[in-house]
Formats: structure tokens, sequence, C-alpha cells
């Protein structure tokens, strides 16, 4: 791969002070599943980060897996998420939510959120409905920040989304699998504490930002799911060398590393924008984090192609397709200089 | 009730040839679970009817209970259903067909219908998109005949859906709850045996159409779905007393009452629109079956809830409202009389 | 069929009176899904009948059925179903229970019957394994009245059942699908009022007892399951003509035929029993309900089967095979007595 | 911990060769989902050591996520998966296996193990049962190897097993969570080649067997599966950065690592046995393997539990208890030298 990459924010392996430490211990027993000292102070680091001291905090592998394993255990059997039509339960999980047994409601997106007016209109609508007892209840609320698009929510955004999941006896999830490229952003105003203050469960998400694998779901009232470390088992997500998830958010909050670990993948990304503007690129939206979206011509696509790795998003009209770079948090410099020289020449 | 209704079409009980041989047979000795003759003689009668002499027919009980059961042994674990957002699948099953584990993937109605326009481009789509292994993959296009707004698909529309089809590898599966009232219109141009022809699996409605309950399912490949049986069971569909669903289609399908039953309805109906029409109320749409659709601003809608029984609908907008006017095939003509004497009297 | 069956106890239609009433109120209008006057009178009475004004009672179609929907609804989803491992739901659902999710942990049945001191050392054993939480964990105990056997629980036995789920935090349900027989057994002393005193939820079986087809379900606590009617939706076990159930159970709650409805079966079976013992048949068990279970040598089964219809039950050894002689509430002595001529003839 | 611990194995990291390649391509970019080449390499090298070039290869996560996908994948809706009482599957995954809607039909294991006579009788007796239609089909043979018990299969045994299979139209699935320890011991005939050539599908055991984490599962005939990259991602068992997991085993497969690298632990259990005979502790049965399960009087556990880490495995009677003592690739004799100076002193 000569070409410069900005296809994907999972394609390095990990943040060299995780591997350092895999290095080191590789050889100490520990107990499994999640068991460990290790993976205590991972949590407990999380715990402090959050501001929330009572959370229960579990490591999971992957977000697809979180997602299906903590939506079924806010969800009963009756209810459905609410999420945005472009959500990642909606439409990339390949019908996991469905598979376990629940109805994705969406509402229409714009550059991927969702308005706490929209949930209120579509509950208030649901609740008045005199078929209401035919139809899925909606139980959860699904938002990701920063969005699939990038985009993020404010704070004062997500205090009405609360206030409408209380509303309409709710829950709040919070999909955060690229949550450090938020954290990392001046235009960000929500903190740990406040996705801990705010919603009923979310996760900080490893893979995509500096681990190898991993995300860490944060329930800041520990009572809220009983069993959740049975739930997580039975879907196939309790990982038998806890330890090795434990070593990685360990790592990550050591430090408050996770507030930093993005700042890279947003520098390149500002570059990538600027660069962008510079000559003549079209941004489909102004998005503040790690992923920008370029309208192209088809044929200037091509030639682009050739150039430096980027992902097809979506089409956008029969000449104009949308595509995505992401940067992350091992992008360098380097490889928008690279881009840069090809384009300027 | 001493007001007209035309709330639904399953207010009344069963044809009286049903109830009639209900009580003469009811001491006979028969085994269950539809292997009884009376069953066979009805499943003989429908594949005649069907022209489709190797069908599978099995007797169900409702229509969620068929929707499930069908769509679950027609879809790979990794397919969910093409439906109009407005089919009674995707917005009025309590979310059953999720809780079988499959995604319903809504194309948006017209009417209450889909094009196979809309379903070829879709797929096409789909098929293109490079995340097409992280989605759900399209696995069965589902109609109702008529639909859930009363409307028809013509016999060429059919005829193009089965060629997008077989053109994207997908089953089509028909829901024919009110087969009865698309069977006796004069608009209807689908017959029992193009159904048989067209689609993978359909159904014959019986509880909205002359039966006290059941729903007869025709698989015109016996082979398409191996164990259906014992599909059936798993689902809580099969009927210990099978007999009871036998003697219904028996009687259903003896002389071709099925093809006459629905006239009553469709004289009501009729004669409803003409008076609607005559008094200056709004159709929302032309609808060739039992179901009429009428706008009503809501105070209107509210006086005349005095004088007659009618399902609310959807909101229309602020001020207006889209209700339902339902006959069956008990209709008795003095109903709509009696309405026209408050309207117009 | 004019050799005389004894093959099942749901061969015959309905009582007459259910039949004289569907009669006579077949073109009266009512809404559906049991919320009709008629749903709600035999809501009432049953709720008399068990002494338990503020139950829940909800009608549904099937054994399976009701067992499926009503154990999704009881159970956690890291929960399982305690059962005898001749339970209807461990067997002969077709996996229906594991359809919906849940395993079924079985525990050795003596004559169809698990005793409380086995679920206590079940659930102590398991709340002391290390892998406890690697493990299904035990939420409700299912039994049956009669049981698949034909067998009795005593009310002291129940009671102490009870205990035993208090003491394990686990719920009570029980299937009653034959529980006439039970009420009219001379040899039992659980009332209705018991089973509502003891049980979380449990059934009383229409299908075998009297109606054409129809369980009604009681939950003496109604707050226990919200929304049960979605979920019962979401089964697809909600009738739409609801009533059809209504009038069913309001004619077996009349003057409390239910109660008497199994004396005939009783009768029967205990002549049936009688002359079994006459001509030497060996009974598996005494049994004090409807059903009987006779061990046959494999010959003088053949020979048998040509006189009499029963049904194969399971194999003993290699030469003898146990069969069942099952009576309803509509056997008539005639048939006993046709028996009792070919074999003493 | 400076007691030795037996306790499991899989208490240590990863094999020094697979943390030395992860840490030196560690900010290479690859694509993700095993799409990238160092999975492709892996996937070959497994094909190769399978002598099976066509065999579909998957990389995912765990013992039980491999399970659960595997059943899912291979079974009908209709079907269950026949397994040892003490499998894996039966008992230690939560109830996944029912979560994914599958029933688990138990035979009496001996040492973990069930024979093909036992197979061959139950599905004998299924076919021949006249409520077959109402039960659940066997569909899959589950067997693990070694087993939970450390028991092998020999080659003659899963021969004969597989005929059992075609005969009744089974497929065979082998979990190898622990495959290294079976490869490794002198009493096992069975190779990689011959389980490509008996099993519809199974799995070479990662986590347990030298890496982080990770199983390969191969599926000898790649078209048996249609789509199962979606299905894997539908589990949520699809790993984003999935070269982790080619890199873990394109290094277990290079140079044969994987036949070796369960040598040291079979080398030191055999130590362990000696030891245990010499001092006059009980094998609960002789286990060629990695594990090795001792009979204890519960006051010798409770001396022996300060000396060393074990697993308690289950109770034998009042007063004694089995205890299982793992070694792994990781363990060193020092281990073992340190408990004999404990006991021999």
């Amino acid at each position: 791969m000569s070409k410069p990459s900005f296809a994907t924010d999972y394609e390095e392996g990990a943040h060299p002070a995780i591997l350092k430490r895999l290095v080191e211990t590789n050889l100490e027993q520990s107990v499994g599943y999640g068991l460990d000292p290790v993976s205590e102070s991972a949590r407990d680091r999380i715990r402090t980060a959050c501001a929330c001291p009572q959370a229960a905090v579990h490591f999971l592998i992957g977000g697809t897996q979180v997602n299906t394993t903590m939506l079924d255990a806010l969800l009963a059997s009756y209810e459905g998420v609410v999420a945005a039509d472009t959500a990642h339960v909606a439409l990339h999980e390949a019908g996991a939510i469905e598979a376990g047994g629940h109805k994705v409601l969406t509402l229409p997106g714009t550059n991927g959120k969702i308005t706490s007016e929209q949930v209120d209109e579509f509950c208030s609508i649901a609740e008045a409905d005199g078929s209401r007892d035919h139809m899925v209840f909606p139980g959860v609320v699904y938002l990701s920040q920063p969005t699939e698009y990038g985009t993020l929510y404010s704070l004062d955004e997500l205090e009405r989304m609360r206030t409408v999941c209380d509303r309409h006896s709710l829950r709040l999830y919070i999909d955060g699998a690229r949550l450090a490229y938020a954290l990392a952003s001046p235009a960000n105003d929500v903190t740990l504490p406040d996705l801990a203050r705010l919603c009923d469960a979310f996760y900080i998400g490893g893979t995509k930002c500096g681990a190898l694998l991993g995300e860490a779901v944060v329930v800041p009232d520990p009572n809220l799911i009983p069993h959740l470390f049975t739930i997580i088992k039975q879907h196939g997500a309790l990982l038998a060398k806890g330890r090795l998830l434990g070593i990685q958010f360990d790592e990550l909050f050591r430090d408050d590393l996770y507030l930093r670990i993005g700042k890279p993948a947003l520098k390149a990304a500002d570059a990538l924008r600027a660069l962008f503007k510079q000559v003549g690129l079209k941004l489909a939206f102004d998005s503040p984090t790690n992923q920008t979206f370029v309208v192209l011509e088809n044929q200037q696509m091509e030639r682009l192609a050739k150039l430096v790795e980027f992902d097809f998003w979506e089409r956008a009209d029969a000449t104009h397709t949308v595509v995505r770079f992401a940067t992350s948090w091992a992008t360098r410099m380097e490889a928008v200089e690279a881009l840069r020289q090809e384009l300027l020449g």
C-alpha cells in the first residue's frame, strides 16, 4: 500500500503503550473473564474519568456486538429502539438487532443526527394511536457520538433528548465507537461525565480509538441491568482472556490518554479539509471530527482513487458520489502531505 | 350497539353454512392437527380452486401468526422481507417479524402498494453496495391483496413483480387476509390460479371473509419448505382440533362460496361511497374493495361518530383526519340505508 | 370410525351450550381482540371462580402457544424454565420454548411429576456453582396439573413447591391443559383459588375440556407482566374475533360448568381401568384422571389395536409397549361398554 | 500469585512469535474484516494443514461465539443439536444456543464423550416416534476434541460417528477449543485432515492454544453455508481489525507450530499425573491431554488449595470433590516442580 490511505479509522494496530504492556505482562497468569486486577484497574480509571464511581463497566469486543447485547439488555421484548435511518444499528449490522428480536424504529436523520423534537413527536403520535397495543413500543433512543457522519450532538441537544426520554419513559443509549474523536474536537462540549449523567448506558470505543479491539460499556446505575455478565456471556461477548481488554483500557485511561488520543486524527482531518477546499473539492457538509465527506463528480472520483485510498459512501446522483476520508489516532501528517503533493503537484 | 357499525370487517361470527356444519358434526371423533378427512377435503377443494393440484395447504389461525410463521419459513437467517411502509407486517404486528429474527425492509407505499420498479431499484442498489455483506439481504417481497388500504394489484403488476423477484432471487409472498374482497371486486383481474402461479406462498384469509377464524396457507411447490408442519407447531400455530379449520374452509370452498362471499361487502361499500359523494364527503382515494377511506374535518368527524361506528385511521393534518369504513360479507344494506337516513334524512 | 376411540381427549367438538351460544349470537357485531362484553363477562366469571377479583385474564388459542407466550413473558433473557423431562414444554412443542430463546432445564420426572425437593436441590447446586454466571439461571418452575401422565399434584405438594420457588426467587407456572379432569377427580384437593393463590400464572385448558379451542391464562397479580396484551399479539396469539373465545369460557364458567365437565371422562376412565384389571391388562401406574396408561406385550397390542383406538406412548422394553387410553367430557359409556363386549364378549 | 496455578489453560497471554509479529506490523495499514493479506495467508496455511484446499476458513473470537454462530448456520429452524450432557454448549454457554433458537438434545456422556451407538439409537427412536413432527429434529452432532474432560475421540470412533450422521442426515460439528492438546497427545490418532474429511464444520482453538484470542472455523465444503460472512457479522462475531486474528493464526500455522505448541502442556500434565499417583491422590479417570481430574476428600482439597491453584469441577459425593488441574502451552516445568516440593517436601 504505497498510496496514502484514509479508507477507515481501523487500519492500524494499537497505541504503542498497549503493545508494550501486552509484551511486558505476557506470561503473567491471571484469572479470566475480566475478573483480573488489571481489568479492575481499568474499570476504576473509567469510573473516575466519568465521575461516576458506582458505574458498572464491562469490556466487550466490537461495536455490533456491544449494540446487540446492550439493546437486548435494555429493551423489553415488546420494545424497539428509536434511531436515525442512517444509524449503524439500522443499516450496517446485518440485522443483528432484529436477530435479537427487536425492531429498529427509524427517524429520518440529518447528517446522522436526530432531534429530541423528532423523538418527542414520534412518541406522542405512538402514544395517541388507537392501535398502539398492536405496535412496537419505543423503548430506547440510540444515538452515536460522533455520528456515522462525523457530526456531534451538543450538550444542550443531549440534555433535551434526556428530557424527552424521561417524558416518554425511554432509556438513552449512546454508541461511542469513535468517541475519542468527539472528545478531541474543539467543537465538542460533551464530556464523559456528561455522558454518564445523561445516558442509561453508553460505550467508549476502543477498536477505532487506539486499541487492537475492545469497547468499554458504561452503565451508570449498576442496578439497572441484573446479571449483565451472564447476558454478555449469552451473546458470545465474554472474552476468556479478559485481561487483554483490561490492559488496553487501563492504558487508554492512564493519564487521560483517551482524551488526547484523537488529536492527531483531528489535526490531519482539518488539514485534509483545508486541502480539499484549496483544490476546489466540495465537502458534503461540515464535520468537526475525524471523518470528512466529499462530493465528487464520478470521473473525478476515479482519478482521485488512483492517488489515495478513500471509502465509497453513497451515490449522490447520477453523476456524483459521496466519498469518505477517515483519519485516525495513527494518521501521520506525512500522509496528508503526500496527498497534497499529488493534488497540488 | 344500535348505531350502524362499519368499524372493521371482523365484527360478526361465521357464514351460516359453517355453523351448521359445526353443529352437525360436533360429536364426531376425528384425529387432530389437520390430519382428519374434512381438512383433507378442504385442502383438495383449495388445490382445485387454485388449479394447483400439488400445492401444500396448511390451515393456521390468524394473520399475524401466518405472516410470522411463513416469513420465518421462507427467509434465511440473514434475509429480511421487503414491504410497503404501511404493510401489516411493518406496522401492526407488534414486532412479530423482528421477534422472529428478521428485519422488515420498508419501501414507501402509495395507497398501500409498492411497485416492481421500487423493488428492482432497492435490490440493485443493495447488490452494488460495497457494504452489502454487512447488511440485511432482501429475501422475500411481501404484498397484500387487497392492501391494507383496500387497493388492488393488477395481474400485470404481479407478473412484473414476479419477474423482479426472479431477477434478484427473491421469493414472493402475498397476504390475502381480505382476499375474498379482491376476488369479488369487478376491478380485480387476479385469480386464485394466478396467485398460485406467481407466488412462492400466499394465504387465503378466512377470519375476515366468513370464517370464525382461520387462514389457509398455500405453498404451490410442496417441496419448497421442508417440515413446514413442524415449523407451524414450533410457532404455536398448529391447532389441536384442526377439523375446526378444515370444516370452515371445506364450506368456504364448497361450490366456490369463497369467490362469491365478498359480494355483499362490495355492494355495501359501493353504496357507502356513493352516499359519501352525495353528501360531499371526500374520499382519500378510490378503493375498489370493501374498505373506504374518507378525509374528515375534525369537528365533522366528531359529529359523524355520533351516528355511525367507523375506524380512526390516521391524522391527515392538524384539522383533518382519515377514517375508515369497512363492510363485510355480513353487512346488510339496511345498515347503509340507516346511515343514509341519518345523513340525508 | 366404527371402533371405539380413546386416542386423545380432543377428538370431538365443543360442549353443546357453546355451539348454541355461537349460533345465537352469530350476527351480533362486537369489537375484536377480546375487548367485547362477552369476553369481559367470561373474565369476570373466571376471576370469581378463582376467588381472585384482580387477576388479569387473557384468552389464547392453544397449549403450545400459551406456554411459549407466557414463559417468554415470565422469564428474563438469561433464565430458563425448570420442568420434568417428560413435560410438554420439554418434549412435544417442537422446540418452541427454545425458539423463544429459553432453555428447558429438565429434572427426571416420576410419572410426570417433579418434587419441590428436586427443584430445591437443583437450585441450591446451581447457586453454589462457581460457573453459575456462565449458566442458565432457573427462572420459572413449570408444572402441569394434571400432568402429561394424568397424575396430580396435591395441595401440600404445591404449597411446598411455592415455598421453594420463594426461596430461590422463581416464578411458578402451571399448565392446565387438562385442568377440568383434575378438578373432576375425587383424588384432587387443589382448587382454582388454590392455583390463583400459589401460581404466578397458570392456564385453564379449554381445547381438551369442552371448548372448540382456547385456553384462559390467569395472572393473579395484574401488574406482574406489563403489556401482556402486546406480548400476546407479538406471539401471533391474539385472536381477531376474540368473542369466539369469550363465548366459550363464558359458557364453561356459567354455573360452574367447568368444575363438572370432566366428570363423564372420569367415570369412563374408571370403568376402563376396572375393565383392564378385570381382563388382566397391566396398568403402568395408577392415574386418577382421564388418562390411563397400560403396559402391553407387543403382539397383545396389535390384537387390541384391531378392537379400539388408543395412543402409542412409549416403548417399555423390547417386547412391551406403553399405550394410553384417554377419555373426555364427550366420552359416552357406550364406548367403554363396546370395548367390554369385545374383550369379554 | 506466588502459588503455582493450574486453574485454567488461558491464564497467560500469547506465544511470543505472535506478539513479535503484532509489534512488527503494528502501524501497517490493512483492510478490515479478515480481507487483508495476512488473514488470507493464515487461511491458506490452515487449508494446507487440513489438506483441504477448497475449505472456507473464518476467524472468530471465542468458543461460545463460534458455537452459537456455527450451530445457527448449520441447523434448520426446526432442528436441535445432539450433544453430551456435559458439553460446553449444554452447560456453560449461558443458554446461547437456545437464545439462538435451538434446543440442545443431550445424551448421557461418559467422561465427556458420547458414542455413535447412542446417537444412532436416539435418532432411530426419534424417527419411529409417532409424535416426531411435534418434536425437535436432531440436525447436528456436537463433539469436542478433546472433550471438556480432556478425553479423546479415536479416529475409528469419529469414522463411525460420521457413518451414523450420514445414516440420519445429520451434520457433524467438532469444537476444537483445545485441539492443540489433542494433536500433541501420543494417545491421539485424529489429524487435521481427518477432521476436514469427517466434519461438516469444526474449529481450531486459538484462545487456549497460544493465541491472545481467536478461533479458526473450517468448513470443508465452501458451498455448505451461503453468506457465512454475513451470518458471522449478524452474530456480532466479525472483528473489525481482522488482521489481529490473521496474524495469530498465520504464526500458529507457520512451520506447523500448532502441531507442537501443546507439547509442553502434555509434558507438564504427565508429570502432574505421575506426582499425584506418587502422593496417593486419586485420578477421576485417565485423561490423555492437558487436563487432569482428581478426586479429593473435602478437607484434603482445602489443604491442597493453600499450596496450588486448581479449579473446582463438581461435587462427587457429600465428602468428596472432583477438581481439575489444567496445563497449557505456557506451563513451565518449574511450576510442577514447585508443587512437588510442596507435596513431597
